[in-house]
C-alpha cells in the first residue's frame, strides 16, 4: 500500500536507518520471514524471532527476509537457550543488520556484532541492567513492562514508570515494549522519552503472522480484562484466560510445587496455541492491550494506522 | 510562588474551573486541609483524604480550606465505610465543589450531589465499572492503573492499557491515576486519551502533606523497584519493601489464611507509618513511580515543574 504518513525521525529511526520508529518484537512461531519483511518494507523494524526455529530454519529464513527486502531487519536471540552460540554465528555470517537479545550478559555479544556494523539492542526490565547494557556498548534499550504478553520478567515495572526512569539512567535511545497496540501508546511512550516502540500481540492479527488462524482470532475476541499473569514466583507469564491458565491457577492455589508448575508450563507450551490452533489447552501468550485489537489487519495498513494515529494524538494534545 | 505556566486546557479543568489538569489524590492521613489548600490555590484541584477523618473532622478540613482558597477542592469518599452517608451528608452541606467516590454504586450519591451543582469523580478500574458510572451520571472517572500506591483494584490494568480503553468506551473526561510523579507521566496520559491525572504519592513529599516526616524522607530514598504488591487475592496493596510488606509476603508464602492476612493487614495499617513515623512496621503506601521522587517540595513549586515539564515532554515528540 501507498505510504500516505511520512517519516517520523527518533534516534531510534536514525540508529536503524528505518522510517518509522516501530519494531515488531521477535514473537516465536508468529515472527517468521512473513511478517518480518512486511514490517521492515513497510518502515518499521521486523525482527525474526528464533525462539521457534531450529538453527538451519533461522539461516533459511534470513534469506527469506533479504530476498523479500533490502530495508533492514533484525533477528531476536535468547541468550539463555543452549544454543546461541550457534545462531548468534549464523546472524554473524548473514550479516543480519540488527540483533536483539534478551535473557543474558550482553558482554558475550556486543562486540563482535558491532565489529561488524551490526546494530545491537538488549531487552531489560530495569534500571540496573540497563547500566550494565550501557557498559556493555549496546546501541540501544528495548524496555519491557509489566504489560507485555509472554514473559515481561519479574520486576513487574509498568512503562509509565519503566521509561522515564531509563531515561534519566542511561543515554541510550530506549524502545517502550508491552501493551502497545496503537498510535496512542507510541505517543504515550515517546511523551515519557522512549525514542520507539517494540509492538508484539498487534503484529500477530496480521495478515502475514505466520501462526494459526485460531490464535489471531482469539486475539480479536479477548475483551479489556482477558489478559493475566501466571505462574507468579515460577516463570511469570502473560497469557488470555482459557483452560490452561485456569489449570496454572488452580494448581497454585492448590500448593504445586516449582517442579510441578514448570512440568504443566511445558505441557502448555505456545507451540499448541500458536502453531496448532488449540486455543484452550495451550499458552496462549498476549499483552495488556489484547483488549484494543477488534482485526486481522495487513501490517503495512496496521503501520500506517499506527503513525497517523499517533499523530493525532500528539496534535490533540494541549500546548 | 508566581505562576509562571500559562492554563493547560482540557475538558477536565473546564468541568471543575481550574487552571491545570491535575488532581491531587485524596491520601489518608496525607490530604488534609494544608495540601488540599495548597494545590487547589496552586492551579490544580485538591481533595480531601476523608479515609483518616471522623465526620466532624472532615466538617472542620473542609472550614479550612474554605477559609484558605476561594478556588475549587473535593472531597474524597470511600463508599465502603459504614459511615459514609453522614461524610456525603457533609459534603452536601458544606456546599464542596467537588467529591469523587470510590468502591460503591455511583447512584447512591450522583443524583443529590448534582442537584447542588457539585461535580462528581467516580473511581473506576475497568471498562465495565466506566460505563456503570457513566450511566449513572456522573461527571468524569477517576481511572486507577496497577501503578497506583494503596490500593489499586483487582484488574490490574496498568495506564497504557487502561487509559485508551476507557476513552473508547466512555464519552466522560478520563483522569489517569498511578505512577504518575512528573510532566512526562502527565504528557503520556493525555496522549493516551486521558483529560487529567491524579496524582498521591508525588504530593506526599511536599511540604504541605500532614504525614510524618519520616514517611516523606522514606518516599525519597526509594528506588526504581522499591514499590511492590502485596496481599494479592486477600486485599491488594501497593507499599514499599519494608519490614512489614515483608511479613506479608513470608504469611502468604507460608500459607496464612485470608483471616490471618486481613489481621496483619490491620496491624500495618497506614496510621503506624504516616502519623506516628513507623516505616518498618507499618503500610508504607506508594505508588510505583515512587523512584522518581527525590526531593520534598512546595507545591506551588512542584505543579508549575510538571507544567513545565509537560510542555517540554509534548515539543519533544516529533510531529
Amino acid at each position: 500500500m501507498d505510504r500516505l504518513q511520512p517519516p517520523l525521525p527518533t534516534r531510534l529511526t536514525d540508529l536503524l536507518g528505518i522510517d518509522y520508529p516501530i519494531v515488531q518484537g521477535g514473537m516465536v512461531w508468529a515472527a517468521g520471514s512473513s511478517l518480518v519483511a512486511a514490517v521492515s518494507a513497510a518502515g518499521g523494524l521486523g525482527l525474526l524471532g528464533s525462539g521457534s526455529m531450529y538453527p538451519d530454519v533461522l539461516r533459511e529464513e534470513i534469506r527469506r527476509v533479504k530476498a523479500a527486502t533490502d530495508r533492514p531487519f533484525g533477528v531476536n536471540v535468547s541468550l539463555r537457550r543452549d544454543d546461541s552460540p550457534t545462531l548468534l554465528q549464523i546472524v554473524l555470517e548473514e550479516g543480519v543488520p540488527v540483533i536483539s537479545c534478551s535473557l543474558g550478559n550482553p558482554n558475550i555479544y556486543v562486540e563482535k556484532m558491532k565489529a561488524r556494523g551490526i546494530k545491537t539492542l538488549h531487552v531489560v526490565t530495569n534500571t540496573k541492567h540497563a547500566a550494565k547494557a550501557e557498559q556493555a556498548g549496546v546501541d540501544a534499550l528495548i524496555a519491557v513492562g509489566i504489560e507485555a504478553g509472554g514473559h515481561p520478567g519479574p520486576d513487574e515495572l509498568a512503562l509509565t514508570t519503566l521509561i522515564p526512569q531509563l531515561h534519566d539512567a542511561t543515554s541510550l535511545p530506549v524502545v517502550a515494549a508491552g501493551g502497545i497496540v496503537d498510535g496512542r501508546g507510541l505517543a504515550a511512550a515517546l511523551a515519557l522519552g522512549a525514542d520507539g516502540v517494540q509492538i508484539g500481540t498487534r503484529f500477530i492479527a496480521t495478515t502475514e503472522a505466520s501462526v494459526h488462524p485460531s490464535y489471531k482470532e482469539m486475539l480479536v475476541q479477548a475483551g479489556p480484562t482477558d489478559s493475566v499473569l501466571i505462574a507468579r514466583n515460577v516463570e511469570l507469564v502473560r497469557v488470555l484466560k482459557n483452560d490452561f491458565a485456569a489449570r496454572i491457577a488452580k494448581a497454585q492455589a492448590d500448593g504445586a510445587s516449582a517442579t510441578e508448575l514448570h512440568e504443566l508450563l511445558r505441557e502448555g507450551r505456545p507451540k499448541l496455541t500458536m502453531y496448532e490452533g488449540d486455543v484452550q489447552n495451550g499458552q496462549v501468550q498476549a499483552g495488556q492491550g489484547v483488549g484494543m485489537i477488534r482485526d486481522i489487519l495487513p501490517t503495512a495498513e496496521l503501520i500506517q494506522r499506527m503513525i497517523t494515529q499517533y499523530r493525532q494524538s500528539r496534535s490533540a494534545m494541549p500546548g
